[in-house]
This record gives C-alpha cells, structure tokens and sequence, in this order.
C-alpha cells in the first residue's frame, strides 16, 4: 500500500518496516531505543524484529500494560533510564504498542533534552486507526486524562496488520468503534462498507481509510481550534461515561465500548441539536447495538457524567461543546445543547 | 526602545507592559494565572501590576525560590493547581521571575493540556539577556539540569530594568557574565563596552544588544544543531564546575561565577585548539580576575569534573565538545579536545 503523508512525516502501510530500517541506517543515530509494555514486549517484539531481520542493536525498556501506568511516575522512571543509558539528544526512541505506549513514549521522547526523535509502531487497531496521526502525546495526571502532553509528529509511523494478530477480540472490538466514527462524521459509503465487515478481521485497506480521514481533518486543524473537533463525535458523553465506568464498574467498560454509546447519545442531541434524521439515528442505534454489549447508564450517574463532561479539555470558558451530525457522514462541532436534551439523550439510549 | 521580533513573538523593552495589556484584552482568555516564586510575589508582583494599572483579574501562583525547586514535582503540583482553578486550553499564563519560574513555568504551560499560551517577564539580569529568548523550557530531574523540556515560544517577553532594582548585587553579578559571553562570541567593541560599564546598574541598551545577539543566533538554529553551540561557551567546564560546587561548596558558586571561570578555561583552551591569542587571554583572564571572586578548582575535583562535562547534555557519541574562541568577539563549535588539554586549563585557571 502507498505510503501515507502527514503533515512532514510519513505513515507506512503493510511496508514491513524497510523504511525504519533504511532511516536507521542513514541517520547515524547515537542510541535506538525500544519502548514496549509487558504484553507488546511478549508478542509484538519478536514480529517487530522479525520484520527487521533480527534487528538487535538495541536497548529494550518495558513498561507496565495498561492506561493506569500512563503517568508521569512512569515517565519519570523512563527518563532516568534513558540517562542511564546515556541516551543524547541524537538517540531514537521507537513506540511499540497501543496509545498507552505510543503517547507515553511519544510524551517523553518530545521532552527528554528538550526532545529526541522518535517512531510510532502501533500494535493495537485503536492506536492503528486513531493514534497514529495527528502528533497527539499525553499521559494522565490523577485520574485526568492527557491531561498533560504535546503536539509533537513522529519521525514516521508503522502500520502493520501483522501485529493485530495476538490482539484480543475485545481490544479489536474497541478499536473498530473509531473506524466507525470515521465513516459517520466523513465518509457513508465507508460506513456502509464497515457495517458488513468483521471487526475481528480488519482489512488493512479499511485501517488506511480511517487513518486518512483522520490525517485529512488534523491536516487542515494540527492544533484542534476547530475543524479537528468533529474527531471528538461521541467523545463528550463517552469519555464520561468511560470514566465514570472506571471508577464504578467492576469491569468497565473500553474506550470503544463507552464511545460507541457516546455515538448513540450524540446521535440523538443530532436531531434535536443538528438536522440528522430520526431513520438515521434509528440506523446507528440498530448498528451499534448489534456489535457492542448493552449497558445500563444509571440514572444516579447523571450527575456525576455531567460533572464530568464540563470538566473535559475541550470546553471553554466552562460550556459543554458538542460535536453533532448533521448526516451520517458529516459532522460539525462546537455546539451548544441544553442539559435536559443531553440528559433525554442517555435516556434514549437506556430506553433501547 | 523598538520591539525585537524573534521567531514569530517580540521581545518589548522598557515600555511598561503596554502591549500585555493589549493582549489580554484583545485576546479574550478565559483566565489569567501568573506564576512567581515566593521572591518575586513580593517584589515584583507589585511592580508588575502598577504598570497594568492595578491589574487584578488574575489567579496567583506561587511557588518555592530556587534552582532547587525547579523540578517535577513543583510541575505537577502546579498542573494539578491549573486544574483546580479550571484553567482551559484559552487560558493564558504569565511567569513573573527569574530563569527559574520562565523554565519551569514555560515547561508547565508548553505541555498543560498540550500547550496554553505564556508569556514571560524576566525579573533577574540572567533570565533578562539568556533566558528570555531561545524558546527553551525546562526542569532538572534529580540533579541533571533541564533533563527535560520543550522548545516552545511564549507570546510575547517584557523586558524592564525596573525589576533589576530590588536584585541583590551578586545575582546581577551572575547575569552579566551572560553578557560578556555574548560580547566574547559575537562582538569585540560590545565587549569593550562592558568593561566600562557598572555590572550593578545595567543599562536598557546592553541587555537589548545581548538579547538581539543571543536572538540572531537562535533564529539561524533554533534546535541547537549548529551554531547555536556558541551560546555554550564557557558553559563546558563552567556548568561542571557549577554542578560540583553545588554538591561539594557550603556557599556554592552562582551560574555566572562558575561560567566566567569556564571563559578562562575555555579560552585557554582556544589558544591551543582554535586561533586565540595569548594577549586576548591574557586581557579575558584579568578582567574576569578584576569582577569575578577567585575561586580554586580543587585537584581531587578533576576526575569529577571530567565525568560531568562527558554527560553534558550537548555532548553526541560520548564526546565532549567545546564551543571555543577564534578571537575575542568570535567563537566555532563542535571541538574535540584533549582530556589532557582539560585539565591544563584547569591548571591554568588556578595558577591566575
Ligand atoms: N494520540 C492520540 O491521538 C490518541 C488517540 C486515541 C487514543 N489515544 C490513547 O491510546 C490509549 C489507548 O490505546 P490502546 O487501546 O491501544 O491501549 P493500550 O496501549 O493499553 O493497549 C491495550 C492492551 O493491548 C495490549 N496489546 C497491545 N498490542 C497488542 C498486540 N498486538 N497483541 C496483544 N496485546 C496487545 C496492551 O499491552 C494493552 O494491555 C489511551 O491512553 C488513549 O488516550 C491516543
Ligand atoms: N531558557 C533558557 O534559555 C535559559 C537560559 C539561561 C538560564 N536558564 C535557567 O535560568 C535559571 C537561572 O535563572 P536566574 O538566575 O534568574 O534564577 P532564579 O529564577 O532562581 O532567580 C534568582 C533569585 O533571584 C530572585 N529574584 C528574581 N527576580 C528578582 C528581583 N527582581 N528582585 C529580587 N529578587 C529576585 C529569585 O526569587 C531567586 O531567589 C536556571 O534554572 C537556568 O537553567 C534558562
Ligand atoms: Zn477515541
Ligand atoms: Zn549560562
């Protein structure tokens, strides 16, 4: 698949990593540096070197799995270890995993000696799809999420479907719901294309559409004043009910699960707030519904959820900004909705 | 005094904060925080908000003074302040201190949400002709200076000899040797000036021509690949000797004493490894000698120090390179040196 251009960096598809190799080669860096969690150092590692031809001139540094350990304790552990190891501002850093580690490392490479190059190999279909593009890096602070971060590009991006293999059908399933955000904020057709697709066996052809619709709205927006927001569908009611599940639920919910109930509701403000069609949202809720379990969004959380949504990094001047359809696939952003219509939203969802 | 514009955001000299004003007003923030240290709360806070007219719609923080505090941990008290207050992507922040609090607080406000506008108003002579240009933020992590960091420009810096007034003379001590560095790499009859001029009372128009030499050096090579290496100076053996006095001195040495023993040691390093004079040496050593206490480099020091300079963070390949003199007034990089030639011009130092 042709390579994929971003804002100065460039994202390879199914390239088995040549051009890592060759830019290795060239840049004469000092130090190469792997950073992986345990599960990627386990499955994705021998796969990464594999397709390196048994690279081994580097040091490997693993992190604990999991977004708890996004954090700056980490990071500060890492940046230790990077002066441990004599890392100079001519060392690379290479990401190899999800978002946790591809944001984390991405985070502490933009920041050690005031920033060293770096490589995203993503290895889960959510980092695939959406971490990839557009130079987001953050860790959380307490339970704040990226609440601490940069805009910073990689050196270039890796995307390989090779690695999803080892994937669990959860985590798949989690990030399939960015796919599908996609298609319902800039592209029907392909919507309708992912509606008859196993998730299970995501096509690369599918991942390289989500990543240029994704590069196409960050490409216009890098900085997220406006256009980039439409990113955010379904993320104002699912980031807080992914947080309020995190802290409640015994076993909560995924990014993708909590969105794709966020897509629901937002879906719903669309026809009171925006002029999507009552068929439409019949569609999605239809749609969602028969790929993700049904949750119960409990009626002494409300408050709690809207807490929640006016405390996210994307408001101003504390209003809760919504991004809303206007049709499947097209979206706009920075819209206000009175908090009885949000409330009815996740009524309607519960009602299903 | 003219505006100097450097890479895209303008240094204003002397014209009491009128422009700030402007912006606040134009800008529409949703909040104003200014950071200081528990020193310039006191003394330059004051000062500050007469020349805003009593300025008041703003939520102070206030951190510990000193080098010392310059670290994680203050960030991320202070991240999670930011937060308390509800600080959104449109807040803007203002770091009202030394190269303490424009570092830190340019660090804090670089990365708080992935970036909020800062501006600086350097209230020390150091921060007011180094730290205020070149777009670099940072903290030390354990005893490594600004381990990690950010090149990101504030909105605009203010520089007002105003804030110089309550300085104790030593601090105005250190920050002048910046300015005879400046005159020592980029011009000769600068620094014949200086050495006319009364470190305790700085001119307006010396802090301008230091900031616009450090300013066209950063503009050429603002990521430090290049030429920017002059700005070190000095720093090689004066930034090894400043940490060892840190951890070995009851009365440490300030930055700018510990960079004019490295002018001495650096420039008779350039005797032998680039084209300096002895009589240019000899004239840089007695008036450092003439300003600067003499200090003596302790011989059981020298295998320290050594070890500092290799971890330098300008180093590449574990080797250390100096930035070194051609003349009084004009300085080339990236020289590799003889360990032997080191400890010569510690040697030389000491025999003054
Ligand atoms: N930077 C951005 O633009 C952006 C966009 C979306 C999400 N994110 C961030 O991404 C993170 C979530 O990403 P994620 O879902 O990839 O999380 P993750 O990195 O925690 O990965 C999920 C789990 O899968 C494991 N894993 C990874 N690759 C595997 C493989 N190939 N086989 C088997 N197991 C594997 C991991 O060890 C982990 O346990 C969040 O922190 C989120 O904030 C960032
Ligand atoms: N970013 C850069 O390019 C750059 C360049 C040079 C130095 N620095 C950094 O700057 C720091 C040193 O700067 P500094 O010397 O300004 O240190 P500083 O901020 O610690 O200030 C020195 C002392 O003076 C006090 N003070 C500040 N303004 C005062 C005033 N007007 N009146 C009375 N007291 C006042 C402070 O409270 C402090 O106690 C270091 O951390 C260094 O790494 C950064
Ligand atoms: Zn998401
Ligand atoms: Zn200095």
């Amino acid at each position: 698949m042709e390579p994929l251009t971003s804002a100065g960096h460039t994202l390879y598809f199914e390239s088995g990593l040549v051009a890592l190799k060759n830019l290795i080669e060239s840049h004469q860096y000092s130090k190469v540096f792997v950073l992986t969690d345990e599960h990627t150092s386990e499955v994705c590692l021998p796969v990464f070197q594999s397709f390196l031809e048994d690279f081994q001139e580097f040091d490997l540094i693993e992190t604990a799995a999991g977004e708890e350990n996004k954090n700056i304790d980490f990071c500060i552990g890492i940046w230790k270890t990077l002066l441990d190891f004599e890392a100079d501002r001519k060392s690379l850093m290479i990401n190899l995993g999800g978002g946790v580690i591809t944001d984390m490392g991405g985070f502490i490479a933009s920041t050690y000696k005031r920033g060293i190059d770096f490589i995203n190999v993503p290895t889960t279909l959510l980092s695939q799809v959406d971490a990839s593009v557009g130079g987001k890096t953050g860790i959380d602070v307490d339970t704040v999420k990226n609440m601490v971060g940069t805009f910073t590009l990689p050196q270039m991006v890796f995307i390989e479907t090779e690695f999803l293999k080892t994937l669990p059908p959860r985590e798949l399933l989690s990030g399939f719901a960015e796919m599908i955000k996609h298609g319902l904020i800039a592209d029907k057709a392909y919507y309708e294309r992912l509606k008859t697709t196993d998730y299970l066996n995501p096509a690369a052809i599918d991942i390289y559409r989500s990543v240029e619709i994704k590069n196409e709205v960050v490409t216009i927006d890098p900085h997220e004043k406006n256009l980039r927001k439409i990113l955010n569908f379904g993320h104002t009611i699912g980031h807080a009910v992914e947080s309020y599940s995190l802290a409640n639920d015994e076993n909560p919910l995924t990014h993708g699960e909590a969105i794709a109930i966020g897509f629901v509701c937002e879906a719903a403000l669309s026809i009171k707030n925006s002029t999507l069609t009552q068929p439409e949202l019949k569609d999605i809720s239809e749609y969602i519904l028969s790929l993700y379990p049904k949750y119960h969004i409990r009626k002494e959380s409300f408050d709690s959820l809207l807490e929640l949504m006016k405390s996210d990094k994307k408001n101003e001047d504390g209003n809760i900004l919504f991004s809303l359809l206007e049709s499947t696939g097209k979206c706009t952003f920075n819209c206000r909705v009175a908090t009885a219509d949000i409330l009815s939203s996740l009524e309607y969802y519960n009602s299903l």
